[in-house]
């Protein structure tokens, strides 16, 4: 029923994988109910599962992980105060000014190596008990893998001495957990430990877990209770969404450890590439599903390397002016991997005459 | 696969109505892609087909109608200007404030009857041309039906005459038409004479169409691309909601028609409670699928009336302190009507010792 | 030292009064410090005499009477919430939205009758306790005397049956008290009667109390002690600010009971209008400073009317295509009232060939 | 007239300058209209001189510099979009936030030693042509000098070298000239030279300067009279203003040249402290009015410091835990400044017991 993908592999972004069968089918046989007025089974279904599996009370469904996000910070800075966490992350980079537009939240951020979090980066940048003169720092957020750093994994020990400044100086902490499963299944950790040093989580169920449509933010039985008012005071109040649910509960059972595979996809390709291409892959920073590829070392601008290897069915993503980002998921199986790895260690090898 | 709805007839509201068999099935099949990045076929076809029914250039998919709301009126009034419309219009009645929180836009509202749009209240209170000193009116709403009003059919002469006005005045105009079906149905004028009158359009597919999730925004190529970057902002981006389109497509083929459907059982049960109760209900306001009971002409009180109802089986909803709004759709049919009709006209005609 | 008004007489607003020479020598004298420190003895001086005045705790100085209403308002009204008035309410028609922009406060109004207040129409348009789905009433606005209706007095009866349903139904108050000193002169009711009735209220130096600069803000001490750095947030707090208290205290020592000289010549002018071109001024609406003259019943434009007056020398202002406003402050004197006298009446008299 | 000040050296801030007995003179005969009407002639005088000054088209008087640097940065910045500027810079660290709260505007931060701008700090963190799913950075903030760095007077050179980088891309520059005419002073710099690189400028009148209230933002034309609606929609449009802006007049042609000796007392009372405490300052960081003492390196903490100076009289700041700073100005002459050397260095030697 489902259409081929046009690629031969298509490396932009987990965010493309589309349902299986099976889960369409999970989908099809979903009890509903009217989830603006808290009716629906399968919705509450999973809320529970969620926020049980990160060790939190309560949970709340979101049609996109920005809203989860959003809703999360929001309970914890109000207008005029300030959330601080580094350059790249997403809920300053990529979630297209939110938090200053639909909550009046102010940020400042500091710059680190990859995404990688470090508590006295925080630490540095903190401001508390200064008075009404100046801003008052409310949260800290992490983000668990970190996407624009290329899918680091964050340190466990970091995040606890962080949380222990911040409970000190009565801050919160917000886990941007869109990949959290990717951090689980690399580290190890429990996700449930990671998600007990926060005040707040989101997670995502339309990335590499497949489903289509949909993150979880997790926290209080009460912060949730107040993120309901105003996720549909953002226009987020969805009527019968058990259907997108039935989804995220079949990705909660099926394609969590599933993960792995898309790391070792990811590793076999970014060995391929940096045997064939020594220096354009630093295979240390290949710690989950993506790999930044240096194409700029090898001659290309990464402009013209994303068309070629489209030319040849790879869709790969320039994410600066000399590096492109190739992101592995449930659509890009072994075979799909050794298309990838014949097109794009080739084409590395050859750059175009300047 | 669906449980059957534990009452016997469910009048709460429309928003009730969940996917049948054939829906699931056509959501089941779906084509989809990552509409993020514009590649949801499934979605494409649904938001083509809409902005042709309303006689628009585009449209844009959401996961709710106050996000298709809150997406229209910012098209039209820059932060600090305002928007005018009757002080029971579902966008500032029943949206939480969105308008001023997340785009700044101030209102004003005049009172009417039953939500009737007159062209007169509108121009007797638009303010334009008065320079940098007062607030310049910059966008009329109109709801049709008009929901707090009680399903309310709007004029097309008055909208055609508000028009004039507020194209004279560089006014644009919204139409919230949440129920615009209800009022094609109930008036035989075409949507797109409904449309065509206005700068942006929402509909919903998740009241009486049947469709579990989302509403349709329409209106010009270039305000459709400058919303969609909002929809991103407002955390409504989603990836395949292909899924969700789906139903939205079948429930546009199979469902508008049948309102009249529910307009008949509304009237039917209206009528009979008028003869049970005379004075209840005033039948020249039942238009389409909503009846407002004045409860207490009966020496009920609402809350009292609810909850006897609902102990018969009947869910209702008060919508003041002696009034309750019964709302017929998709999921009562003449069994559940005849329920109906027999628990409520029994209620009225013995009220309970004061 | 002042150079002489280019006007024979200025009617355009209160609001161009200009400082005398002893109101300067007041300022040139002035204790000063860094009231962002709260270090200015004049300022605090003029803080405790205007709370103590309304029936107030406390009080906060600002550069105008849309901040002092905007920080007032924002008090009592959370982001999402909403306040409501009427719709020629200063607050919602002439402060650009400010409400909507600076707080996230959403408003709705009703219409009345020259912004005369009745508690039936706030209590008809107020919405509590009805959950999460619609928009909470939070603050009621009340104008005295109101600027867009003519300087209308409001009812203290009115005012105290609206204060009853607040206080019930947990909804606060706030006065725009710009003119209450006019109110206050025309009815003999004590300006802390009105004071008491209201959780804040903001009063004007620089209209018809003369000093150049300010307003203040009432109520109680946490209050003001919020207002202070949202007053700072705002880019509201001044420096050595006591220069400006020092024509604040001056013109409530020697300008307020003196408003009833700028009410009798408003009345002065306004019988004469009457008497020579009857219909063009209803008496009964002339209550305190402000004259509305209905010039379109004479055979004018208001524009082509106030072009006129002002080749006259008198200048006036044109409140809508038919009707000029006449506004009497400290700067009007008996002469000027005669000449403005002379030069309206005879243009009323003689209407333009059409 | 002034009563003395209580402290033998005030060294809190130059906020603190209270007007000269001839600046009181010139305020007293100020020439004053209503300057919402924009009818103030000593306002536009003082206005059209600062726009000359710095070589812009216009410019616009406001309550504060805080209100000046927020009309200016909202000018470029549009909802969504972000400013950058290094973390201790005045806009996102001492405003309140007030650029998310009132513009809806975004920040990202970049770390900086003693606020020294660098151009490869800025172009770093620029984000610009990435389309429409990440923030876009719109505007860099340079403050000059820098207040929270000490007083650090930033490089001609790098400020061009930004302008190069910012012109390529689309980005607009605003200079935070709270201290500007210290930076000319110290390193003589024309201030029009400053004033060009940068589409608009802030400039302050209640510092150094020795005005009581007020400052002025620069730029073209086009953009002043937008800013004059948003000063009027923040709560800043005052009338008979003149009388301020006498002061500041009088600042501008008594004040300017004077900030010298600010410098230099500043410097002498560093080099006493550096030869009786060595460590305790870097004299290499005293650059201009402003001095941080490390009075940790000498066994105090800032708090005990503040409090032993205090009780004999002189006030400083604690700026962190273990430093203090202090600020010269207009209204701490070479005697005070003795007795601050005196106190100070006497307190450096002897560190209470641990």
């Amino acid at each position: 029923m489902v259409a081929p993908s046009p690629f031969a592999a298509d490396l932009l972004s987990d965010t493309l994988t589309r349902p299986t069968e099976a889960m369409r089918q999970a989908m099809a046989r979903a009890e509903v109910g009217d989830d603006v007025f808290g009716e629906d089974p399968t919705l509450r279904a999973l809320e529970e599962r969620v926020a049980g599996m990160l060790g939190h009370e309560a949970a709340l469904f979101t049609p996109s992980g920005s809203m989860a996000n959003q809703l999360g910070v929001r309970l914890h800075v109000r207008p005029g105060e300030e959330l601080i966490g580094d350059s790249l992350a997403h809920v300053v980079r990529a979630e297209l000014g939110a938090a200053a537009v639909l909550s009046g939240i102010s940020s400042r951020t500091w710059l680190s190596e990859r995404g990688r979090f470090r508590a006295d980066d925080a630490a540095s940048l903190m401001v508390t008990g200064v008075g009404p003169y100046q801003v008052c720092t409310s949260l800290v957020i992490v983000e668990n893998t970190h996407n624009f750093g290329g899918g680091t994994v964050q340190s466990l020990d970091e995040i606890r001495r962080a949380r222990e400044v911040t409970r000190d100086r009565g801050v919160a902490m917000h886990l941007d957990g869109a990949r959290l499963f990717n951090a689980h299944v690399a580290s190890g950790v429990p996700v449930d430990d990671y998600g007990r040093e926060f005040d707040t989580v989101s997670i995502c169920l339309s990335k590499g877990l497949g489903a289509p449509v949909g993150s979880v933010l997790v926290g209080s039985a009460d912060a949730m209770a107040e993120s309901r008012i105003w996720r549909k005071r953002f226009g987020g109040g969805m009527r019968q969404a058990g259907i997108l649910a039935a989804a995220g509960l079949y990705a909660l059972d099926h394609n969590v450890e599933r993960l792995a595979d898309d790391h070792a996809r990811a590793r076999r390709a970014a060995e391929a590439m940096a045997e064939a291409a020594p220096g354009c892959v630093d295979l240390a920073t290949v710690e989950t599903n993506i790999v930044i590829v240096d194409v700029a070392s090898m001659g290309w601008t990464s402009a013209a390397f994303v068309d070629a290897a489209l030319a040849d069915g790879v869709r790969t993503y320039a994410v600066g002016p000399g590096a492109v980002r190739l992101v592995w998921h449930l659509d890009v199986d072994d075979a799909g991997t050794d298309v990838a790895v014949d097109v794009l260690t080739r084409l590395l090898r050859s750059a175009p005459a300047a």
